[in-house]
């Protein structure tokens, strides 16, 4: 019988009448005749709570503790989703992580799934149940409990679809599906029916989609269709795969975007070898998240360096550069505030080679002058100012032909 | 090195205060250089919540899933107390019931241990570790998640002793050890510094002990000594052990007194084989809880048979005598209601033969008429009239001796 995966995440299952609405859900799978494997996450604020306990005790809790403590916020879920189910008159069994077989590297807080030993799922899904597994947690080969980290329960639903060979791996959300832009914003965001692995990884990495970026790269390396859809309601999501033949007429897909960013220019580093990233060292060394980098070299060997990092992170920024200065023999920092980022998604770009010159254009009749460039095979991204975010992104939302619908087929 | 294990209960953990004060005595234990394993149970009310959450889904939750949502419980205990003990600076990690190594029959809800596999607790304690143990859970041959049921946790940690060959379990709880009496009804109750298994084992089983009679039955089988201590106040507890010379002038060790007892006479009960079996089997299959039995054969081969229940069960004793009349052949019942049960319990009894007899004198100088009589070993209940309950008790602590402190010595 085919199997499905489907992932609920925390606000999915957020108190006891969601978690009866996605048991719903499930019996819908289940009466389509499916055998259905389902990953949970813990309920709402309940990780947050227990990290509250964990606080009151200790500034600093160890993380194998903490792996401890928090795997039983899904354990709770697992349960209550069993008994929901056993209410509607499912067969139904909860396996935590490592009863489930899910296996990682001896690691806490952040481990790695290294593999999964399925015959316990396998035996339950030949007895006809449903089985309900605890996302975010798995065990190392020496017994101990262990967290997948941010994304962990997308993880633990993908990895569980490849390994069960599963026709596809639903994650239901709070919303409908992934959308061209951010809706909340964008009055004219429209919910794509589908979407390449390689567009959805830019825009999760873009952090506009609402799947972790782990698991979009762990869907795309064993070819595990995801459904992104509405825990809450019965409405169609968005279909991602491999396909890039879907919905061809679209160049860009999707347009992310984000504020607070802050663009700091180096000046007059010497054109050396190890000069580069000496700077960059530094800042990966103290945590620094560095994004878009522009290289430009001067006459007299020296060059300047600007690049973009989160505005939270300025003042430790221009901290470490001022202890650095000497060590890396430049003559001055500029920073710039109140800057924004937006880029365009697309795997139609490959073959279309002016969709960079489209983009600057479209800015440059709006007037927006553009701070800096960033571009992949299938993304360009620009550096805007804050106040021109939102214009940038209509602008280029409605070139790209994004606010109209196009009718596609799915091919699942 | 010497192991000695320890146990805290919900009351004993019920927040993040009485967890660090339950996390300074297991330090204390630890500065004398003793190897520590600690059992803990779920935090206070957490138990109450999780069984309110099931509940809300579910009329009749599985108690398999039942297992796997209260379990949590005591998971997040061990890792807040290994926290604690880690602020501390002591070494400490925390195991569920399936990482210990506690193995149980496959049964949900009121499991018994079958083994347990030390390899896991002994690695740590080798590596001057504490080790904080789930209670009140543990892992059948197939790794499914069971509970003990009631007195669950104490049961873990009398069984860790036995099987690490503990010099000692203590018995950490909201009470500074295990009194004559119940030191809430009666002025003169006072803590015992010792009491024998057997003793233990019937106040436990009349309710009036601290501890859980099969936690106690366990500790006689492995001769592990138990000390019942407060976990809130650094006071001397109990020591319950089987030597039965210490104290050995108390002929009577404690007194047990229970109220809301109804006495049940079902007359002219023909005197024949099977028909005292088919009266209580039926009674049996509907959970009602017979605690003493008096027959009496009359004449003409008939014997009238009086039995004491817990008064909440009178309506639905009553009605089953009712429906099976005819098929039991009795002539009538009668009940009377506001009763309560007193109990001597000593080990001493079983070389003073006389010590009913004093119990009987000493009700008959009060002018309490005696309505049951049950006797053991050592122990001598009474079923009297409720309003003479107190009385009884009162007179029977001072006849006893148990009024006055006497010095003991604890060969621990």
């Amino acid at each position: 019988m085919a199997t499905v995966v489907q992932k609920f995440g925390g606000t999915s299952v957020g108190d006891v009448e969601k978690i009866k609405r996605a048991a719903d859900r499930v019996y819908q799978q289940k009466q389509q005749g499916k055998d259905v494997v389902t990953v949970v996450s813990a309920m709402g604020k309940t990780t947050d709570t227990l990290v509250d306990l964990a606080y009151q005790i200790s500034d600093e809790p160890a993380q194998r503790e903490m792996d401890m403590l928090l795997t039983t916020g899904e354990q709770v879920t697992i349960s209550l989703m069993v008994m929901a189910l056993q209410e509607r008159g499912i067969e139904a069994v909860s396996l935590t992580g490592w009863q489930a077989g899910i296996r990682t590297e001896d690691r806490h807080g952040d481990a790695r799934i290294t593999n999964i030993e399925t015959e316990t799922i396998d035996g339950h899904l030949e007895e006809g149940k449903v089985v309900i597994v605890a996302g975010f947690q798995g065990m190392t080969e020496d017994r101990e409990i262990t967290t997948l980290g941010r994304g962990g329960s997308d993880t633990s639903a993908v990895a569980l679809a490849a390994a069960l060979k599963a026709e596809s791996c639903s994650i239901y959300t709070d919303v409908t599906g992934v959308y061209t832009t951010d809706p909340r914003y964008i009055e004219k965001a429209r919910k794509l029916d589908g979407i390449t692995y390689d567009e959805m990884l830019e825009l999760a990495n873009l952090g506009a989609g609402v799947l972790h970026p782990r698991a979009v790269e762990f869907a795309k390396n064993y070819q595990i269709p995801l459904i992104v859809r509405s825990s809450q309601e019965n409405v169609e999501g968005t279909l991602v795969e491999e396909d890039a033949s879907m919905e061809q007429n679209l160049i860009v897909r999707g347009i992310a975007f984000e504020s607070s960013v802050t663009k700091i220019t180096v000046e007059d580093l010497p054109n050396e070898v190890g000069s580069v990233s000496g700077l960059f060292s530094k800042l990966a060394e103290s945590g620094i998240n560095v994004d878009i980098i522009v290289q430009q070299v001067n006459q007299h060997n020296k060059m300047n360096i600007s690049f973009s990092i989160h505005s939270s992170s300025l003042e430790e920024t221009l901290e470490i550069l001022d202890r650095e200065k000497s060590t890396l023999g430049f003559s001055a920092i500029q920073h710039e505030d109140d800057l924004s980022k937006v880029s365009i998604v697309g795997s139609g770009m490959i073959s279309n080679p002016g969709v960079a010159a489209d983009m600057f254009a479209v800015l440059a009749e709006k007037e927006i002058p553009i701070q800096m460039i960033s571009t992949s095979e299938i993304k360009v991204s620009v550096v805007v100012s804050e106040p021109d975010m939102v214009n940038a992104v209509e602008a280029l939302h409605t070139y790209f032909e994004l606010d109209e619908r196009i009718p596609i087929t799915n091919e699942s």
